[in-house]
C-alpha cells in the first residue's frame, strides 16, 4: 500500500491536540489512548479500500484517522469500571487508571468528536461525498454502541448481533468511508462494506479462538474464520483498483490462529 | 420564528430509534435523555440563526436536533456517579440512576453519534456547506468537553474557560450550523457566532444567580449578564433576515433573573 504504518501514525499525530493546548490533563490522556500499541488495522483497512475502487489512499487519510480515533474512544469507555473494569490496555494503564475515571469518560468524548471533526477535513473530490462518508460512520458509530449495550445486557444475549455491530460496524465504517473518499461508485462501496462485514466476523471469530473462549464452540468458530475470510476475499472481485493489501490483510489475520 | 416547539420535539421523535429497534434498552435510554422537560434553547438558537441569513428556519431542522442530542449526550454523561453524581435530572431519574451505570454512558456515547449522523442528513442547498457545519460541529463538540474537563479538575480553575467553553460553545455550535444551513456566508455566519458567545456567557452568569452561586460575586455576575446580552443582541446588526427571535431570545433569557 502507498501509505505505511509510520505515515499513519504521523497523521493521527497531526491530527490529536498539541501538547500546549489546554487542559493539559485532556490533550495527554487522548494521546494517552490513541499512541502507542495498536495495530491500525481499521486505518488500513480504509486506505486499502480507497486504492480497490483505483482511488488514492492519500485521499482516506482523514477517514483512515477518524475510524482509528472512534475505535479508540470505544476502548477507553469498554476499559471503565463501570464496563469491563480494566486498568490494563496494551500493557500500560487504561486511561481511567492513569487520568482517573470521570476525565476517562471525557476522554472517549471528546475522542468520539475529534474523529467526527477529523472525517470533515477528507478532501471532498465529488460534491455529496461528505454527506454519504457522514452518514455511514454515523450509523456505524451508534451501531457499535447498540453492539456493546447487548454484550453488557443481563441474560441471554444475541451473540451474532453483538459480532455484528461491536466489531463488524468499525470494519465497515473502515472500508466505506474510505472506498468514499477513494471516488468509488455505489456497487464498489457495497463490495468493500461486504469485505468488511466478513473479515470483521472472521476477526471476532478468531479472537475468540486465541482467547481459548468461543461462544459457539471451537470447531464452529475455526470453521467460521476461514468461510468469512473467504467470503471477505470473494467480495472483492471484479473492483478496478489494487486489492491485494486487502486480500493478504485478510489471510494474515486468519495466520494469527495457527 | 416559522418553526414551533412541538414541531421541533416531533423533529426529534423521528430521529431518534424507533421502540422496535434493538436493543430496547439503548431506543428507551436515548429516548428518556432526550424526551421530556428540555427548554430546547439550542434547537431554536440554530433555527432562528438561518432566519436571520435571511434563509427559512427549515432547512436548519436537522442541525437543530443535532445540538439537542449533543447536549442531551453531555447532560447524560454529567450526571454519571464518577461525574455530578446527579440521580434526578428535571424531576425524573437520571439515565444512570434509571437504566444503570454502563448504560447511562454507552447512551450518551450514542446520543453523541447520532448527533453526527444527524447533522449530515442536512439538505446541502450550497456545495461545501456540510464541511463547514462539520467542521464547526466537531470542534465545539470538543470544545464543551474541553470545558468540563477543566471545571471537574482538581485545585484553582480557570472559570472564564469553563463558561466559554461548556456553556458558549454549545451556543455557538447552534447558531453558526444555523447559519451555515440558512445559506449564510462567512461575515453572517461571524456576527451569529458572536451573538451565540456573548448568549452563553449572558446565560452561564444567570445560572449562577438563579442557583444563588456566582465564583465571581453577585453584582459582578449580574453586571455580565446585562453586557453580554448587549453584546449578544449588538452581534445581529445588519444580518439580512429576521433577527426578531433571537432578540427576544437574549431579552427572555435576561428576564429569568428578575
Amino acid at each position: 500500500m502507498a501509505i505505511s504504518l509510520p505515515e499513519i501514525e504521523a497523521a493521527l499525530d497531526a491530527v490529536l491536540p498539541r501538547s500546549g493546548e489546554r487542559p493539559a490533563t485532556l490533550c495527554a490522556a487522548m494521546r494517552w489512548a490513541v499512541e502507542g500499541g495498536g495495530k491500525r488495522i481499521r486505518p488500513q483497512i480504509c486506505l486499502a479500500a480507497a486504492e480497490a475502487v483505483g482511488g488514492a489512499a492519500a485521499d482516506a487519510l482523514m477517514p483512515a484517522c477518524a475510524i482509528e480515533l472512534l475505535h479508540s474512544y470505544t476502548l477507553v469507555h469498554d476499559d471503565l469500571p463501570a464496563m469491563d473494569n480494566d486498568a490494563e490496555r496494551r500493557g500500560k494503564p487504561s486511561v481511567w487508571a492513569k487520568f482517573g475515571e470521570a476525565n476517562a469518560i471525557l476522554v472517549g468524548d471528546a475522542l468520539q468528536a475529534l474523529a467526527f471533526e477529523t472525517l470533515a477535513r477528507t478532501p471532498e473530490n465529488r460534491p455529496g461525498t461528505l454527506a454519504k462518508m457522514l452518514a455511514a460512520f454515523g450509523k456505524y458509530a451508534v451501531g457499535v454502541v447498540r453492539g456493546q449495550v447487548e454484550d453488557i445486557a443481563d441474560g441471554k444475549k444475541d451473540v451474532p448481533f453483538i459480532y455484528e455491530h461491536k466489531t463488524a460496524d468499525l470494519f465497515m465504517s473502515a472500508a466505506v468511508t474510505g472506498a468514499l473518499a477513494g471516488g468509488g461508485d455505489d456497487a464498489e462501496v457495497e463490495k468493500l462494506r461486504l469485505f468488511a462485514y466478513h473479515l470483521g466476523l472472521a476477526f471476532q471469530y478468531e479472537d475468540d479462538l486465541l482467547d481459548g473462549d468461543a461462544p459457539c464452540g471451537f470447531d464452529v468458530a475455526a470453521a467460521r474464520v476461514r468461510t468469512e475470510t473467504d467470503a471477505a476475499i470473494a467480495a472483492l472481485n471484479g473492483l478496478p483498483g489494487d486489492t491485494e493489501f486487502l486480500v493478504s490483510l485478510a489471510k494474515r489475520l486468519v495466520d494469527r490462529t495457527r
